[in-house]
């Protein structure tokens, strides 16, 4: 990280142009290069009649490769801030805020300045929503606005710079670079950054018990399963409390309750609604359950395409590295590895986009359910690629492997031409041995090897693909500059004072959006490992320690400088992703016991040998294994709950005022005039006077009603009367005391 | 229930008096029987002195046995209407209500009236709440007001008359009928009822079901446990939904979170709040966390106690009807019925007391939790003296009968005096048959019989006993009358036109006060054998179905009649009591698929013989059995969840007017001011002239940011760049396609 000065400037030409946006809000990257002229325009002028009736001032500059760079900004201060106090009011309608803001604007934008975050959601919001919601209405790559290639802000280049090194310098996040996150990069971004800080920082734990119980416990000990699944358990509920707690730090708790509606949304029928008068568009959830119900086949479809491609390579994976004993058995044994790293990636692609349609198909109405859809199905395929392996060598091959091997004989075919005779790939019938270490091996590569390809494929290819790329680019410049120029080169029109600035524009709009989704599922996948197989090996939670602490500044990396600026969306959690974690966390209850139950004593089954094993054992261990952690859980639960939290002190903390301001304002008067209404002199004295009065035979009249509650108009007589009659009870026991004595 | 007259007056001199409360709200029932005089009278000063200070106007008269009757009225409307005013702006604050009560008092009042249990529940409050929350922290039976016996409201005999009528004349209750029992009886009485109800209509399901599968499956059928356990989830499920839309038809979602403070709570530290600076009382979590940790000895006690008393009158009975071969039989079999009938009640009682003390030692802030926590230990008790003997039979004696019979000679000393020889009382060692219709008769006496004793204990007992102990005092009064009247007599003082009216005041002082838990805790129990053990005897819905409709009309007729008008308490849920219905129905998963395996095929086991089990076999359909469970669940509720309820809808309305209403009062200016705001012209027109201003050389000025926006002043400029840079690039394109053809 030394070379963040190189890393960051690679063109040290540009360094001026990273000082300044330009004031720019959003850059319109409009492209044309398969569109008639005359549409092209058409489309062009209506892109800029629409940005500018909602209020948006536009620029255009040339792009590359047959575009045009439309730069927005919101045409005035006074239409953003009215912008900023109507989405605050919205907020505390919907109960996000506690507090209603100011009546005054000016006073509300003062108390609380519109951060960046909140300008530039906003201002993507008036681009994109719909035209009924006040919004242009502009969906980039769909319907009318196709040559809309996409819609980003540009990159605050001298913030991103400090931030990074900021994190490169630090060991961690302190809840001020949280918010700096947040203030930048939208709640979505800073959840992410705040989920993956506190798994860091609980990943202390795995890392030094694993490390003391892979020293003195050994591998499959059960004590640290038991202390892993309890993280487990600690580590969620401790992140819903956190999440919870953050979210009313940031203000935006419960901001999932305002949902952006999905363009995309196709509506079967235009309802009234009865109560509201609104019009609404619906969809019928019939329809819609019976679309879902396409998971149920997509997710079997899954599992056997690429179970059987993952078990078909395991397979031969065995039988060459266990049965096969001819020659370049050395090579041979990376043929599984070499099908798996091309076949698996082109599937998993093909399986994802299936998965998007199958979502698509499900039509919803806003983003947000339209993404937890898509989360689930990406888990379930994420879940087959990354543990069925593992559950095939640790389910299947150990018990089963002598049942299994000499059936393997079938995958004679594939080293058939380099086998000298038969013999060589005929499985033993008898005798067969287990490889125990296979396993280990397996969590090894998926723990330590596939993080450290997957952070390279994530962080460092981009980088060089994006250094190569634009050393092509300006050879290609140059060449053309040589030959006299194009007469199409986009740099020809530029001002010289905004060329460099457009150039670094231009390069801009060439990177990839940023998803948090695919960081999200990376640590979720990361976490399952740990959860559901570390009893395997415990340095397990070794190696997650210090990949995290890279992960993080990778991911930062990435977002300042291999994405475009993403779009700073809201948050009030991690969303769906909780609940795959608590899944994870359950599963590991069942996993973790039966491989301790499986391979404790030394890895070859409670009995000495890996094959006795007694079926209901396992199962028991299994089923006491999961009703303790689920017990565990609620208490876990139950215990946190009474913890107080920061959050949720200030959350009371607002309430507490609004309510002393209402009561103040509207209520004072009353309480007020309470004490007077109370309709009976209070504390009038009790004198000899009062208690006479009571002799007198009573006036009274009126309703039945009305005379019972005068025969005793004042307290005193009430107090007299009570007292008559309490002596008057009362001697009767003195007497029989008496008598008693 | 044709003998309702005579039933409901017993007393038909009292006609009149039961037409009027004389507009009293509440009864205080003052007893000085063991306190000394002096003392006494102070006290009584102190309470009269203490109610008007509230604001509470006080009449007094005499009680029978050293009592005296303290009748209680809020002094005048204006206070009472203060009180509802504060008290719906209250509940505004913590979110209760949408929309925030009128400012104007009278017309909030006007345009939803104050309903009877409104009224009761803040005149209960005002008697009750502490005195620094502006009550008259009057606390029955505690600390100084030790003489208070009790506060009850009187009852409103014409209603409960033509309210009983009403029930039994009609099959189904509908939600006229539950918010009529509501606005009298508060919420949390209206939840009770609201649930029975929906108990017993879902009931149709597995009493028709049940019959068929009676004549059909027989028993121990599969289908049935599966469609039982579904109709399970669903009701469970759909009762969630229900309670929240009640809760939101009923205006009191929510409602839980105004907590009322436990008079009885005794703090360790005041603290002044960090942010509200109000004074709060606390004591330490840690405490109170080591404390509700004796739950789990106490538990473990119970279920010893409790469990070795069943299991030993299990044995007992066992070993007289199954083995001992003697005289006297017959009566001999009724011995542990006896043990079990005449120490089981003794030993509840005393577990439960022993609960309530545990629970007041883990000092509750409030009233909720208090409840919540007892509800929990008594819930554990109900389990084990319910459940304990069903699954002692299913799964101790029919697995291992032949293991344990031969060792139940121990109990040889219980048979001892009326056996004429050994043999008689010797478990033969081998060829012992268990009886397989054992389990039948236990569930069917449990489902059936208990249910009936139950009813019987619970409604018509206490009418007996009512009845009798009346005769008594009226008998006892009459000698009096005859020997000359004894000097303390109640009746002595009584106005003669109030004097049938105290008459009736002084009978319902002697009630004992209403407690809906008990009777929530039936439902719950009886749920539970329908979960756990119905697919031992199809028919046990058929019975509960009929046991229920009955049930309903006899609660009913308890609180009308034989307890003490209950205090309209709140409540948006029927709170901890879901917990334990969840609980018994995934516990019923487990029981049945358990029972299914082991006793299908004729009550024999899966081979024909019970003995031939295997142990992974069963476990192996619980493991199944439960994780199916588990996803249908999750199944059910997502489904659930997609259906809209009218009360959801009605608060979204209601939230919709509120958002409307906001937005015209304050919002209104800015949306106007905002079409202006834009800082454009839009829509200005393309013409000639400004595409020509175009081609002026632009007079830009100021920082390179104000430059880079006024290149392109207006939209027309914009347009006509763009389309410039447009035609620029596209005839490239236009070229090429020229070449191609």
């Amino acid at each position: 990280m030394a070379s963040l000065k190189t890393l960051y400037d690679p063109n040290t030409d540009l360094g001026n142009a990273l000082h300044t946006n330009f004031d720019v809000d959003y850059v319109i990257d409009y492209r044309f290069a398969t569109t008639p002229k005359p549409q092209a325009e058409a489309q062009f002028v209506k892109l800029i009649q629409a940005l500018n009736d909602v209020g948006l001032t536009t620029e255009v500059r040339n792009g590359d490769n047959c575009a045009v760079l439309v730069f927005v900004k919101v045409a005035s201060d006074r239409h953003l801030e009215a912008e900023v106090y109507r989405s605050r009011v919205q907020d505390w309608l919907y109960g996000v805020r506690t507090a209603a803001p100011e009546k005054e604007m000016q006073k509300a934008l003062t108390d609380e300045p519109v951060t960046e975050a909140e300008r530039l959601r906003l201002a993507y919001l008036l681009i994109t929503k719909p035209k009924n919601e006040g919004g242009a209405g502009i969906t980039p790559r769909t319907g009318e606005w196709k040559g809309v290639e996409s819609i980003f802000a540009l990159h605050d280049h001298t913030f991103n710079k400090r931030w990074i090194k900021e994190l490169t310098s630090k060991y961690l996040l302190n809840s001020k670079d949280l918010v700096e996150i947040r203030d930048r990069f939208g709640e979505k971004i800073a959840f992410y950054f705040a989920f993956l800080q506190s798994y860091f920082l609980f990943l202390i734990f795995p890392a030094g018990f694993g490390f003391c119980a892979w020293i003195l416990l050994g591998q499959f000990s059960a004590l640290y399963a038991i202390i892993n699944a309890l993280w487990g358990i600690i580590f969620i509920e401790y992140w819903k409390k956190q999440e919870t707690d953050l979210a009313v730090q940031w203000g935006v708790r419960g901001v999932s309750k305002i949902q952006h509606k999905r363009p995309e949304f196709q509506h079967e029928n235009v309802v009234n609604d009865p109560i509201t008068g609104e019009e609404i568009k619906v969809y019928s959830p019939v329809k819609r359950l019976a679309r879902q119900l396409l998971q149920v086949p997509f997710a079997i479809a899954a599992a056997t395409v690429l179970g059987s491609l993952i078990a078909g390579c395991f397979a031969i994976e065995i039988f060459i590295s266990e049965v096969y004993d001819g020659p370049f058995k050395g090579y041979l044994t990376f043929l599984p590895t070499v099908i798996l790293t091309t076949v698996m990636p082109t599937l998993s692609a093909l399986l994802t986009g299936f998965a998007r349609k199958l979502t698509d198909l499900e039509n919803y109405e806003t983003q947000d359910s339209y993404e937890a859809a898509m989360v689930q199905k990406i888990f379930v395929l994420n879940f087959i690629t990354s543990y069925l392996p593992i559950f095939l060598t640790a389910f299947v091959y150990v018990p089963f492997a002598q049942v299994i091997v000499p059936h393997l004989d079938v995958f004679q075919l594939a080293v058939k031409p380099f086998a000298e005779n038969e013999k060589q790939m005929t499985a033993p019938k008898i005798g067969f041995q287990i490889n125990p270490d296979r396993l280990k091996k397996q969590i090894i590569y998926f723990t330590v090897t596939a993080q450290i390809v997957n952070f390279a494929l994530e962080v460092i290819m981009p980088y060089v693909k994006r250094s190569v790329f634009r050393k092509v680019k300006e050879v290609q410049a140059d060449r053309a500059a040589k030959k006299g120029g194009s007469p199409a080169s986009p740099t020809a029109d530029d001002h010289p004072e905004e060329s460099a600035f457009l150039v670094r524009v231009r390069n801009e709009a060439e990177l990839g959006a940023y998803d948090v989704t695919s960081d999200f599922r990376e640590m979720i996948v990361q976490f399952g490992y740990l959860s559901l197989f570390s009893v395997v090996w415990p340095l397990t939670g070794v190696s997650f320690f210090i990949n995290n602490w890279i992960e993080l500044r990778g991911d930062a990396l990435k977002i300042a400088l291999e994405t475009q600026r993403p779009v700073p969306w809201r948050a009030d959690s991690i969303g769906p992703w909780l609940d795959s974690l608590a899944f994870l966390s359950w599963l590991g209850s069942l996993t973790s016991s039966a491989l301790v139950y499986l391979f404790s004593g030394d890895g070859l089954g409670p009995d000495g040998a890996p094959w006795n094993i007694k079926a209901w054992g396992l199962l028991l261990t299994m089923f006491f294994s999961e009703h303790i952690y689920l017990g565990v859980k609620i208490a876990v639960r139950t215990i946190l709950s009474k913890i107080d939290s920061p959050g949720l002190q200030k959350e009371r903390a607002e309430r507490f005022i609004v309510r002393k301001q209402y009561i103040q304002e509207s209520i004072g008067e009353e309480a007020a005039g309470k004490a007077a209404a109370g309709g009976i002199a209070a504390g009038e004295k009790i004198s000899r006077n009062t208690l006479e009065e009571e002799a007198r035979p009573l006036k009274v009249h009126g309703t039945a009603e009305q005379k019972f509650w005068q025969r005793q108009p004042s307290q005193a007589e009430t107090i007299a009367v009570g007292k008559q009659y309490i002596a008057k009870a009362a001697p009767n026991e003195t007497k029989e005391t008496k008598k008693e004595l």
